[in-house]
């Protein structure tokens, strides 16, 4: 069965201090989908461009086993625009433009084939699209769903209708804070889980990312990158590869949902290495294995 | 033989937005001193204070073990005095006060008893005394340092004299990037660790730490507070727990300098649990090995 993954595509410009890029592959769906490709197949796409999307990408989505049976394409729209300058401290960024085009007319309907997947992915995208892609679902078995401040100010309502729905929440440690109201990220996960979503996963960037369940608090490091070259993709691409790895392995238990988070941080730190989804577009398995081992070496230490 | 603890005692008057404390015993000196106490005996403290310094603060740290033939008490003067202000967002903090008083005067003279110590720390103060006091010592094995921010600004000459003579540098991710002019913190470790020490530690606050030597980098996981008190004195509890548990075992080597690392965060997520100096003055080492394996549980997951 394959892997739902419902979210944008868009074609990004995005200056950082070390290069420039326009009209590159952009979007919540193509970072997960490619993330997730690597892990196991079928990865099921659903998102809408315009029919300026260029045919070479649809051709890179394709050669990675996605199928776009759900992407629909709007005969003389055009495709989400997003543009943005990273400053010289990466972790700062600007939004320079963000232009909807098709997506202010989304209307995400599920092919037939989609409807039994038992593992969604729900990408960055406007809380009430998340919830109509998950009334069209059989029954999913495990719902992991994106959200951002923008939607966590603006659309309250649904986004608190989606999380009883959900079964991990995967945000960043800004995001946590504005929607727990509250500073300490331990106390904030707790209001946070309260509020439906039975798993939690706060990305700290630079500093790594914590999971919290029932049981459990896990920290996970960060990959030391000497060179971020594009943090564009980044928190995508840690969704992709932590629901990819789940997919693949079919065990929701705490030591694999581990393994997930770190799998997810590998893959993330393949993507920020390069600009655009160049970072995804070339990688192996088993390249992603060997980083999953430097993860290892990295934090581990010994009882004594 | 004793680890020598240099560094400021005071008194300091912190508000946070759970409680506030007047002229509560702080300093760098105090706190490293406490932490390590817990480690091995004896600590041996250099530090000056004002004849107004309570008897009291002069017995708990007797009752630490903490040798105090090192302290001067200046007759007539008034200890060193800092007020700080941290907000609901306990990351952020206002300096209100700082009152050098004793200190402005502080002329290092290390006890012939001392001078043999193989272990030392120098906590934060002006690089030009931790230099005076590098001076004195007859052959000191292990030397880790502490610095700040004023001083990488106001006393680059004296720090970068220093630097090559210490051992570890411990320092916070802001003052390392300030110090190596480089907001990539692992390019930043690269540049600071050719500035002469072998090993760098960076302390992320709630995010924990890297350690960073010429084989590895380890990344240190927080120790996940649901409730921090007050955070004054957590730096200098790392340090402190960090060559408490070097002196106590005495091996250098890297597998135990990441131990070090954890029973440093282990023993700082005490001192923040409390006001003042209060999670460190009743500590056992029983507990501290508990904690360290709460961080094992916080951080492992395994080859897959």
């Amino acid at each position: 069965m394959g892997l739902l993954v419902v979210g944008s595509l868009g074609l990004d410009t995005v200056a950082t201090p070390f290069d420039k890029v326009e009209n590159a592959l952009g979007g919540s769906a193509t970072y997960i989908s490619l993330a997730a490709s690597y892990f196991s197949g079928p990865v099921y796409l659903m998102g809408v461009v315009g029919e300026d999307f260029p045919k070479k990408y649809i051709d890179l989505l394709e050669n990675h086993n996605i199928d776009l049976g759900g992407l629909q394409i709007v005969e003389g729209g055009k495709t989400f625009r997003w543009s943005g300058k990273y400053h010289y401290d990466l972790n700062v960024r600007d939004t320079l433009l963000t232009e909807l085009n098709v997506f202010e007319e989304f209307n995400p309907m599920v092919p037939e084939k989609y409807k039994k997947s038992k593992f969604v992915c729900l990408g960055n995208i406007d809380p009430a699209l998340q919830i109509k892609v998950l009334d069209q679902m059989d029954n999913p078995q495990f719902v992991v769903c994106d959200t951002m401040n923008y939607w966590i100010e603006g659309k309250k309502d649904d986004l608190m209708s989606l999380l009883p729905r959900s079964n991990v929440l995967i945000i960043n440690d800004s995001e946590a804070r504005l929607l727990a109201k509250e500073p300490n990220l331990i106390k904030a996960s707790k209001v946070i889980r309260d509020m439906g979503p039975e798993i939690l996963i706060i990305k700290k960037g630079e500093h790594g990312a914590l999971l919290f369940t029932e049981d459990i608090i896990f920290s996970a490091p960060a990959y030391p990158l000497e060179m971020i070259y594009d943090p564009t993709g980044a928190g995508d691409s840690f969704a992709g590869g932590f629901i990819g790895y789940l997919h693949k392995t079919q065990d929701l238990g705490s030591e694999n949902m581990k393994r997930a988070v770190i799998y997810g941080s590998a893959v993330a730190s393949f993507c920020v290495e390069k600009f655009s989804t160049k970072g995804l577009e070339e990688l192996e398995y088993l390249k992603v294995q060997d980083r999953y081992r430097e993860f290892l070496n990295l934090s581990r230490f010994d009882e004594k």
